[in-house]
């Protein structure tokens, strides 16, 4: 199968360290092809990026659609998404979503370990978007910022152990990292907190794939028909 | 006060009514100039439809930061409020929420007289978005697009007040209306059903007015910080 | 216009002040009369005295109806404010709710300085009752009675600020001053704590202007219909 | 034990009716005093008379505490319940929460049948009040007054069961009686609609009785403590 | 009246105990019959537990139909509360949901006092369940197992202490002993925090009695019907 | 990977019908395992129906543990999922929370075409369960027993499109098929209702093999820690 992974920001380099954690799991079979959104934020951290990167993803996806037998959008807050399913044939998924279903299979509550905390209230606002708000312990940032990831890696473990001890703390049994980009320390960090941890770009890709195994699409019945606009 | 009536979708002549209609009920000492965004789409009604008119909207408030005391954001669905309100010092106020504060002070559950079914999952997310589900008893359709509006008042207005009842047989008490652009039937339409109906753009206005003379602005703590990427 | 200010409360000095607070903001053309209702409670922190008050209220507002336009119960627990709508034909308006109306409009989160803490509870209610509760991230108390606010000014500001602190680091991104006598410190408070604070009585004006000017009224379908007993 | 019966409404033939329903479920030792609130209303349907209501019941228990070992507020919306716990030592149950605490351990979800549809809304509003909104699948009225009752007995239950068809076909899987006066028709209606009917005054003095068997109390810590207006 | 208290762990000594105390309130006339659920386990601490002690508290149930005028499972978790209601046609009540019904008539919100830490998320599964999640301010631990309770009662009493603290702290007004075996305890706990405390078998034998007293049976429609598997 | 398959009911063929689904969408690595639950019902239809399952499955997930990568609960009421995933060490998925995962990335809202109506309530306390009821627009019966489905498929599946309609009428989007032993016709139903039909089999299968590739396992922190009783 073709999956397109889009990254909603433009910091190309960032395509690259998700294709490649995306391809890690991704089956034989799969083409993974990268693709990042022009004419936006380098990263994205609040509503003003989210709309952005929204728009870009969504003109991304209605250019390319045909093109892939799926979609995955790579960024935590999962912009775009609805958009994004109004204009593509192919299942559409996002990193967040993805993360929270596989985080409900493994605890009672889970909990996210996000970048910056001027970002939470858009994730909290996530969650209850998805209705799952009762589930979500709750989000803890580590004010390590997205490019500041690869900068000090052991910094930003550091970070992510305070950050995931809050959260099991508030009540949280598995937990989330909240950026595509928090890839490479899930064991390291489930090791040092005794819980699982969830790559947000992994998960989105077994889930796309298992869609498009199950011969599932995007319902095209009222939320997610084809835009008016673009008849 | 200079307000900022922003028309978040292309078309200009919408933004001229809505900007006479802001103007009808504006007090004298205010100036309303109307902004038009650029390169979205004609009509927004879905999901694919407000991620552009998002982006665009953040974009014109951020350019025009400034240059107003306060910003309305004029399309239902109140695309990109958040954002506007992360890149603004000024207040900025949508006319959706706008019309839902007034509905929940005049009767115990309101609805919303919108235009097409298929945005009826987007304005359901809306109000649960603002915390209100509770208080809003339906979203009814009048199958009546936007731009058809003008084409033939009385068939619309007989679209409203169908819908109208609807809403009212749902439980609601006060009617709002959905769309920008349904200007000028308010009165007709309360006097058929017997609540009384809102439009969005007047109330709007009036809270606008209102932040601005109590010297209220957005506040700059976290949620509404200015973004990073803007630094 | 004719505005009705209803203390709910028997303590007279405080009609006085708050239809100060009242005309400060008023529109030249307002005229606003104070009415203090008799038969209650010299001040109001919880539920008993909520209902002396509610019912002190709903006499004062039917045996006024038909000479103001728009009427505004000045406590922040709103009493009487539903039967209040039932037996009046002019809009009515709480200065609690008319508070989280504009809280609403400026941060993600509201929190309320409140008076004493067995008032919380009530004060949570309320916010349920109106549907908002996930909107509000906090009610925090000072414990100065109301009628020991004007007593140490300094001393009630220093109060207000740990209170509202307290809030904040709840979620609070913009706070209510949760009681009508909470005059006068708004800009000193928001200047400390670096968010918007809103004056109860001022938000409740503007909003009744606002509801009169739009020609809006209480809807008399159901909830709000004039009540048999009066028939 | 001492069990005062309030009636909320000025109607005494209606205490009389209620007092005989609580003396027939009473344990032999309790002595039943019933009590009617003088100044206010003959029924209460609404928030007006609601208002009017708790102000009498309120002032009532004020004045009777240290009189009763219990106290039971007959009218189903329950007006002034939490008030009058701030001023009574002795434990206070309203009619309306007795039945749904009933109702909840008889089926998956519980009705009322209640008087009149322009009560409706504030029967929703209480039982949001009280937490228990999910557990309630209908409140539907059969549009006879209370004092109405009486004067065409087959009437009234025919349109009980007609309220009550309603209610199941909502999802009710038990019935409360939504009126301290419905009295006399439980068992016909349960057995004409196939479903257990709990009648209000009955199921709260039952409760009463079990809470002064058990030795409990009103808790005073705060949200019931005693008011200040009265130290 | 006949009431069959069912212990549904296998611990006998623990039913004697509870035998004990639910003899301790019941009328004159009620005779109560013990059983112990077999091929369960010692006690019940989590999910594990609880399902294998609502398949024994089922059957039993089913096979004692008949026998009873009404069942009480004597386990705070309510184990097998639903099934058992489908295979009785008398009333059976849950000791957690019989707390809970009185708490939330002495209190705005209350809190449990449980056992250990592992158990509280079925604790708050248990009270979303019902409905009644608002309700519930704090599920507290001791730490002290089951089986533990009788042999350091000081301590057990001084744990009981501080969980009932930390309660308060988060806003309860009333406690739950949340274990049918805390019992003997309630008076000197009550005393010590100064708010009333709830026995979970009287409250659970109280409304069994009330029950039956007032005619009431479990609704056979839909939800609680006779199960198929059994015809 | 080995995937143990828990059929818990105990009718073997059905067993056999849903291996073969599994194995139909298993990767060719996955080696799937059959297990019929014995002690217990022929089909489940309610809650002691589910109660008796329930314990048979944390049974026998308890005695297998050690044997299986990944186990699956193949009845859509998912009983005994919480005690399972307290009693093994890998990861436990339940067909019912499987198909609502993907269910949520494919529509607004979904719909569950479910067997019989007095089961509606149970599945509705499901949703609920898992936090998401508001994703859920309806539960609609065919009134089809388990059983039943093989003896006239033309019938059930015209008994599943008028129920899918009913749900599509309700808002659902996307529908899951509510039983384990609803195979083979996805297919046809999607064609006729023009939205996705999820089968929970293959649904959970595919999500329990996305865990396992991931390395995920159930959190053993406080909700699903090995019960004490098992010590």
């Amino acid at each position: 199968m073709r999956l397109l992974l889009i990254n909603p920001n433009t910091t190309t380099s960032m395509t690259e360290h998700m294709v490649h954690a995306a391809e890690d799991v991704a089956a034989p079979s799969t083409v993974v092809t990268g693709l990042t959104v022009t004419d936006g934020v380098p990263f994205i951290d609040g509503y003003y990026d989210e709309a952005l990167a929204a728009a870009g993803v969504a003109r991304a996806v209605r250019d390319a659609d045909g093109e892939f037998d799926a979609a995955v959008i790579a960024c935590f807050g999962d912009p775009g998404l609805f958009a994004a399913r109004e204009v593509a044939d192919a299942p559409v998924v996002g990193i967040g979503e993805a993360s929270f279903a596989l985080a409900m299979m493994l605890g009672h509550r889970f909990g996210v370990v996000s970048t910056v905390d001027r970002a939470t209230p858009g994730l909290l606002d996530l969650v209850a978007h998805y209705g799952i708000a009762s589930r979500c312990a709750a989000v803890e940032a580590t004010e390590v910022g997205v490019l500041e990831l690869n900068e000090d890696p052991d910094g930003a473990l550091s970070a992510m152990e305070a950050a995931g001890r809050r959260a099991i703390d508030a009540g949280a049994e598995v937990l989330c990292l909240g950026c595509g980009a928090m890839v490479g320390c899930r064991e390291a960090l489930a090791r040092r907190l005794g819980v699982p941890v969830i790559e947000a770009v992994p998960a989105a890709v077994r889930l796309a794939e298992s869609l498009v195994s199950l011969g599932l699409r995007t319902s095209k019945l009222r939320a997610f028909g084809r835009p008016a606009t673009l008849a």
